[in-house]
């Protein structure tokens, strides 16, 4: 249904407000995760810090979850603009199957990295995370490194699973030791080397 | 801590009868998945189908999710005695890549089969399904098949990622196409291949 401009409802200026204070709660939040942790942010520091009441806090992200999803989809896109613009083999430049290997290895990190956070962004009743940005990465470099290949769709599909399948699950799970990034990123690039070598 | 004999408690033959329960309903919610999809199986039917009342089916099994869970369980536990026992290249007596291949066919065919099941499972509240039994499997023939690689724990952890993740995404998701089960199995062997070649 194509949203209909109504008689009443905020003015303009207070939605304009509320876009900016989200985008000033989404700053204050990063950086307190990034000073304090994911788990010891608070709403009420993250209110005081921002200068916001904390009724407004829970009005633009609904939990406490929520301002953790709208902080990670902040990094995410931080982190594909890395992807697409910034310097190879992650950034274009390099060969497909270079590319292919240093994509893994910053994914990777990237996901450890952000591991408290997103575990904090768990509980919030959502859909699976999307990995539709990773797809359509790992697809294009794949069909680009085997050009040959009929079925590049779903050997994407398998290969961005293998990449971050077993980071979700140990995000998921409690009971786990350490993940062991260093061994995921060399053993992602044994599968990326003996995939694309001709 | 070890399980102690309480004084009190049941007495022994209603635990008896209690476990012979639990198998009678799960031999026919078995038979009525089979017979009229999982989604159109309610707890009414197979109450009635099982000559136990209502309450008797809820305290066994908790929820409707439950009881699926419970029959999901008797179908891994079938699968799993055709991989280690059944015959090859499934079962054993075949080369480690052959039976890699044949593992991972077989697995999506499993999970292929099992998807309404699956998703009827769903919606109790549980930790990810353990992958455990499939790793163990994968991580063995790798380690066969690829008797010189250091990190075969990491990457049959990738591997079994690669097999099980896009149909575990796709059941967690509403909004998709049909799952293109042939595709996948022919990719997967893809990748064996190319990573088990010398």
């Amino acid at each position: 249904m194509e949203p209909v401009a109504l008689p009443w409802g905020p003015p303009r200026e207070e939605r304009a407000d509320a876009a900016r204070n989200r985008a000033h709660l989404i700053g204050v939040a990063r950086e307190m995760v990034a000073e304090l942790g994911a788990c010891n942010v608070t709403m009420d520091a993250l209110a005081e810090r921002a200068g916001l009441g904390k009724g407004t806090v829970f009005r633009r992200f609904g939990t406490r979850a929520g301002i953790f999803h709208a902080v990670l989809d902040e990094e995410e896109a931080l982190f594909q603009h890395r992807v697409m613009t910034g310097p190879a083999p992650l950034g274009p430049g390099a060969p497909a199957a270079e590319r292919l290997a240093a994509f893994g290895r910053a994914r990777l990190e990237f996901l450890a990295a952000h591991l408290a956070l997103a575990r904090a962004s768990l509980d919030v009743a959502r859909p699976v995370p999307g990995q539709s940005p990773s797809l359509f990465h790992v697809r294009m470099l794949l069909a680009e490194a085997c050009p040959d290949d009929a079925l590049t769709g779903t050997l994407a599909l398998q290969l961005v699973a293998a990449l971050e399948g077993p980071v979700l699950l140990y995000l998921q799970r409690q009971d786990e030791g350490p993940l062991v990034v260093d061994d995921l990123i060399t053993s992602w690039q044994v599968l990326v080397e003996r995939l694309t070598a001709r």
